[in-house]
């Protein structure tokens, strides 16, 4: 199966807002077997819309997929452009209406005599629901081609993919598709790859493995394909076994989980506690633990620490550290994460200390000298890394960094 | 003139990346008068690219923009591609390779054998120089077409658009089109347009008003168009001026900086330091503050106070308050902007204290309620706002909110 995504809105082109639909789409329509051969963004004509369409199947996409255009307000066109497209009438639905109207009933709203226009479908077309908004997706299959429409706003499209159109695309295809992804820390795409060789070597065929880099971490998704769903499914679980086996504690959990959000569920099911101390990292390590819902249940709070009077005065980092090593040093990175945790009574203290540039680096501690410190009560740990040049780059790292070094402690705890 | 996009690349398609540069790109080409049609990524092959092209000229573009695909491995086809849509062939050009080999060099680097490649440059082309990077660009003006290819990494794609590929652009508009950016943050998109309302009605012929909203903040773009560079200069300027002039202190900034980079320099200015305690936006204020190289001067640090215990052990929050008035109250905020100052010895202390979400409402404080307090010895205020039911929304509001708290109490100090 061969798909063509097109993204509407003059807002898109531009430069409004950042499409972060297309990569969502794009990773999911992959895990589900449909091979995204273009994506394209167009404004908000009917002309426009149409014409976009007819080119995805004269390009060969057997799915095309559109999102955007389908709000009651005047510029949104894009049911009266798939209309064109397929050359089908609009027709009104009122069992549809009475829906939509009942969703703004729900809600103490009244539905705007715009919104009307929401409940109009092309002839043959299929309306899909949506649990999250007002403006339902649209579903054709004809003549071989399929059409998905979803509105843009992105947990609304997301919540149709999910319950409609990706199920739809998984049951139309000649073979079954079935993907994992693992998610893993601690080491790069290419270093991942050379561990996995050998492993990758003995896969059964349909087997394939994709490499998902964002800062820090790497997603690895497996993918299986096949004639028959218990095979395939058989050869997922193998893959995802040995996989895991090769990679061992670099992976920390399946799905979409994020980093923090494991290391906060670590905490909870052992009864720990976190307190941090901040300084090359300035809150994004807090930042991070606290972006988790109910963080509150491990996450005491934190010390961003800039100033040297910070360290000593909030944190009890002794002078003579500061002056002898310097602020960023193994001594004053293990204070201050036993300071972190006595001054908020953690079970555990965590601390950053580093250049994170522009300026301010050394011939002995260039940009990107980064003290992390873990301490426990009775284990203490630093370790140093050496980062990049760039101050964006450094500070997410260390806090990617900071927030492993807790994981494979409380790991090590446990055995 | 009317532009089309292509950005080349299987990893986009996959979304294994989000592409920015659409974005960025969108936003300059419509602030040098160039409208954007239609927006496309396409793989890395050479007769998808070569095709792409092609159809964007029959599409009607006058400038066709490509970026991606340029680097040395063999995936990298765009060369290829570009030569075949206009029927040249590919020439290698000996003092491109020169300079090449002479950026490697002076990095201490070889070039790789594979890297010969990006000396070859389609016959008519112009190759544009990359300050950043090894992969030059490429340039062409034939029969009315003109067409930029840059390299897909972002802060190549930038530079060469400053320095070559925007400037250019502009020179062949038959008019001349300016653009300026005014940055605001405490009014939304249609407040700021209904204040702007009667302003805008006396603009001259000719101007044209963007708003470009975030979360908070909302950029308002003004691109003067005309015959004339002396008079689009100064219709402008004159619009600018009318504009700041009904906004008054809704406007922080001009061009590319971010708040909290506006609020760090204004506190430099005043001789100023700030410390922050956080409750509900659990470092994000520190961590929005110290993203910006050289906060030290003015950032002390910060408490992220997510326990009771933290509020009143490191911030000296008085117990009773705690039991009063809860932590989400007015009473709070002032005693932790006070414990903030005074525990960093601050200048200028700033609290945040409520209820995130997606738990923890009541009828009385229901999610999304929020107090922010400001503190500098002599005056103290806080605000409650009521915000939104979403954890990561209302965490990115209240740290923008506080940010421009202590601005609006800062430009209050200089009068």
């Amino acid at each position: 199966m061969t798909g063509h995504l097109i993204t509407v809105g003059d807002e898109i082109l531009l430069g409004q807002i950042v499409d972060t639909n297309a990569a969502w789409l794009g990773e999911q329509l992959a895990a589900v077997g449909v091979d995204l051969r273009r994506s394209e963004t167009v404004g908000d004509g009917v002309d426009e819309i149409a014409s976009a369409i007819e080119g995805g199947y004269a390009g060969g996409a057997s799915v095309v997929i559109v999102t955007g255009g389908l709000g009651p307000t005047h510029d949104d066109v894009t049911r009266a452009a798939v209309a064109q497209a397929f050359g089908r009438d609009l027709e009104f639905d009122q069992r549809l209406f009475d829906r939509i109207e009942a969703r703004y009933s729900s809600r103490g709203r009244t539905m705007p005599a715009i919104g009307r226009v929401m409940a109009e479908v092309p002839a043959g077309f299929e309306a899909l629901e949506n649990p999250k908004g007002s403006a339902p997706g649209l579903w054709c299959e004809a003549q071989g081609r399929i059409i998905a429409v979803m509105p843009g706003v992105p947990h609304e499209m997301k919540t149709i993919s999910e319950h409609a159109v990706l199920p739809r695309l998984v049951e139309r295809q000649d073979e079954v598709v079935l993907s994992r992804t693992l998610l893993t820390v601690g080491k790069g795409e290419s270093d991942l790859s050379a561990m996995i060789a050998e492993t990758a070597e003995h896969l059964p065929d349909g087997l394939r493995l994709a490499y998902l880099p964002s800062l820090g971490t790497v997603r690895i998704r497996v993918t299986a394909r096949g004639a028959d769903h218990g095979d395939a499914r058989a050869d997922l679980e193998a893959a995802i076994c040995a996989i895991r086996d090769t990679l061992g504690t670099l992976v920390f959990g399946e799905g979409q989980l994020a980093l923090e959000g494991a290391v906060l569920e670590m905490l909870v099911d052992n009864g720990l506690t976190v307190a941090v101390a901040e300084s090359c990292s300035g809150g994004a390590v807090a930042a991070r633990l606290t972006s988790v819902p109910g963080s509150s249940r491990a996450f005491l709070g934190g010390v961003v620490a800039y100033s040297n009077a910070a360290k000593v005065g909030l944190l009890g980092v002794e002078e003579s550290a500061l002056e002898d090593e310097g602020a960023v040093s193994e001594a004053v990175a293990l204070q201050l994460a036993a300071g972190a945790r006595s001054q908020f009574g953690a079970d555990v203290g965590l601390a950053t200390t580093g250049i994170a540039g522009p300026g301010g680096g050394t011939p002995n501690k260039p940009v990107g000298t980064v003290w992390l410190a873990y301490d426990d009560g009775s284990t203490s740990r630093a370790v140093r890394l050496q980062l990049t040049s760039d101050r964006e780059v450094n500070i997410a790292l260390t806090a990617t960094a900071a927030l492993d070094m807790v994981r494979r402690q409380v790991l090590r705890r446990g055995r």
